[in-house]
């Protein structure tokens, strides 16, 4: 008992350390290939300060200079030599523009041996943006296409050929020099032409289907849109290397790195857990009867986001309702256990980060008359996991690469 | 998608032929010990008759003679030497005690050298039935405990004690000869004191807690109850071998052994499966999004029985709907299939055993402007599936160990 629940906060730590953007940062920089020339940092996205800290602090004074663009508040003051712009998101603003043109600058006039190092995070398509069009053609073009009922990457599609930096294009501005791209995912399979709009990474989307995306919905286009619909974004940008890090992916493999280290034989079911919270719950806890005869200590593991079915006014979160669905099931499971936990530290509107339940927890609930069907109806977990010491708090982590989900079996 | 499939049509066929009665017992009897005394086959439960005729196939002239109980219009005509009797189910009748009484007198003064051959299927609790008290008594003790607010385990706690052979006695009616029984399991989770209520298995509960139950429920009892509850049920029983065949583990087993013939790595996830048969279709599609870069192709086993949320008022069955939820994610996983089916050859109330998608099915619908998110709303699988041939047919089986739900990754 005491046992299960602290190897949940053992993997629970280790989970989201390894998703911290500096841990992230410095994972990454561990592949970074010896350059002969010049090393220019440019970071953008919410946790663009974070990781450019990071990694001035792997790389120090091999760095020559670069830029910063993250949100507003989220420097937290200077790194060496570097420009740090704070600017507006979720809509970019002038100082988007300004620190974007900055990063611009920095990379242009890069010779072959010289390399960028390039980070990106979630919120970088506001932040890192130099529109080719006057920013009202831009907002009216943004607006007709979310009135259209345009799909988002219908919407990218036109909007990475309005930009002189999304679709790949920032890399063909650093080229000849080299750009290592370290991408700190927080989007569930980690699609790289999406985190950010892709600045460093190849479109796959033609001249041909924007042209064709702006007659099905009649989108109004000037003389110079019309001019940009004609230009085909990179297909292919053979001086990029990408490294993703942070994902959900890495999560998951973190948990198993630290399961294994506690004796458990782990296995990652998936990293795109996108059911109902307490079906997943359910279905976990149904693994656990099908193991309960193991002789060997299993751990398997879910990454992603589930879904919450509002079905009462209580209050709780999608990762506590995951493992309090699986209370009543274990209850027949000796030495099981089932947790759930967000990775940014915050499970819905709690101040829990997710939840924990084992094999003991519905005769607990049981005993303090808390009837779990019911609860799960009310959509009430934070209350009864309170009751039973079930709740996982961590306050706010500093990452945020979705949930995992975890069922122990111990031998 | 051809291959997928056919390779999904194999792994059916497969499963269900080792589920069948036949096959089972044929299986369980190859552990059969050399016996130097009489052979007795006793077969009771709605597949007795088909058990009886197995067992008779592989033991022959070595059964000197046996009772079959068998529900009506279930025995499909003389087996060798065996008595057969048709009895009343769910609710016993005096042909159930008739073909119990001719039971027990054929296992009557065995010696230990003797065995016998106990097969034992769903429904023998009516079948198989010898009340030590009037049956009129039986009915009104039936009919209070129902009212009462008893749960199952209860409720059988009380009427093993009233009953000449459940609850172990029959094994110790047949001592000293041995006993080797075979069960057919229609319960997930193969409970052996609940199948037919356990006439060869011994019984956990006590007299103490079953006169802690009629005090509780406040139960009228006459003399003759008073006391049979004073009487213990056997602990335990040397003189008896257990197999267990034909449940909804050896299903899961039998597609495992299937999947590897045809190249995939199996691994049942799970042979409990409870959630609600959406989600787990959800669930195991966003396993193939996981492993959709394996090199090695993996089959991913479910076995149990999933539930379906009515919410609408089409056409369908659990399996139809597991699988058609799995439709939309697997569109991104090449060389994918899900695929669920009712062992018993029938899914809800259709013509379909189950249902079959893959990458390719949401495509084909959706050019035929079908929309599944509608369809499932509906609960319509069947008419959907039905448009892209992904409806799974086998006819009545002549089985009943569940479903299994299965997850194939071609590479």
């Amino acid at each position: 008992m005491a046992d299960l629940r602290s190897d949940a906060d053992f993997i629970t730590k280790a989970a989201i350390a390894a998703a911290l953007p500096d841990t992230a940062v410095k994972k990454a920089l561990k592949e970074f290939p010896a350059v002969k020339g010049k090393v220019v940092l440019i970071a953008t996205g919410k946790a663009a300060w974070q990781m450019a800290s990071a990694a001035y602090g792997e790389l120090g004074s091999r760095i020559s200079g670069g830029v910063v663009v993250t949100k507003y508040d989220h420097s937290k003051g200077d790194i060496g030599n570097l420009q740090i712009f704070e600017a507006g998101h979720p809509v970019p603003d002038e100082n988007s523009y300004k620190g974007t043109q900055a990063a611009i600058d920095a990379v242009t006039g890069l010779c072959a041996d010289d390399c960028v190092v390039f980070l990106i995070s979630g919120g970088g398509s506001a932040l890192f943006e130099k529109p080719l069009i006057p920013s009202e053609d831009m907002q009216r073009l943004t607006s007709e296409l979310l009135a259209s009922g345009a799909s988002i990457t219908e919407m990218n599609t036109i909007r990475k050929r309005m930009s002189a930096v999304k679709g790949g294009k920032f890399a063909k501005l650093c080229a000849p020099a080299k750009v290592f791209s370290i991408v700190l995912s927080d989007i569930i399979g980690d699609p790289l032409d999406m985190i950010a709009s892709g600045p460093a990474y190849p479109d796959s989307s033609t001249a041909d289907e924007a042209k064709a995306i702006c007659r099905q919905y009649n989108i109004t286009l000037t003389d110079t849109m019309k001019g940009l619909l004609d230009v085909e974004t990179p297909k292919a940008l053979d001086n990029v290397t990408t490294y993703v890090t942070g994902s959900v992916k890495q999560l998951c493999l973190a948990a198993e790195d630290a399961a294994r280290e506690l004796g458990y034989k782990p296995m990652t079911l998936t990293s795109y857990l996108s059911c109902t919270a307490r079906d997943a719950g359910v279905f976990l806890a149904n693994m656990a009867q099908h193991y309960a005869e193991s002789r060997e200590s299993l751990a398997f593991i879910c990454g992603g986001e589930t879904v919450v079915k509002l079905t009462g006014h209580g209050k709780g979160g999608r990762n506590q309702e995951l493992a309090l669905a699986a209370a009543p099931i274990l209850a027949g499971v000796k030495d099981s256990a089932v947790f759930s936990v967000g990775s940014d530290g915050t499970d819905g509107p709690t101040d829990a980060a997710g939840g924990y339940v084992d094999d003991k927890t519905a005769a607990n609930l049981a005993a303090q008359g808390v009837d779990i069907a019911e609860v799960l109806k009310d959509n009430d977990a934070y209350h009864a996991l309170q009751k039973c010491g079930g709740l996982v708090i961590t306050g706010p982590t500093g990452t945020n690469v979705n949930d995992f989900s975890v069922l122990l079996i111990r031998r």
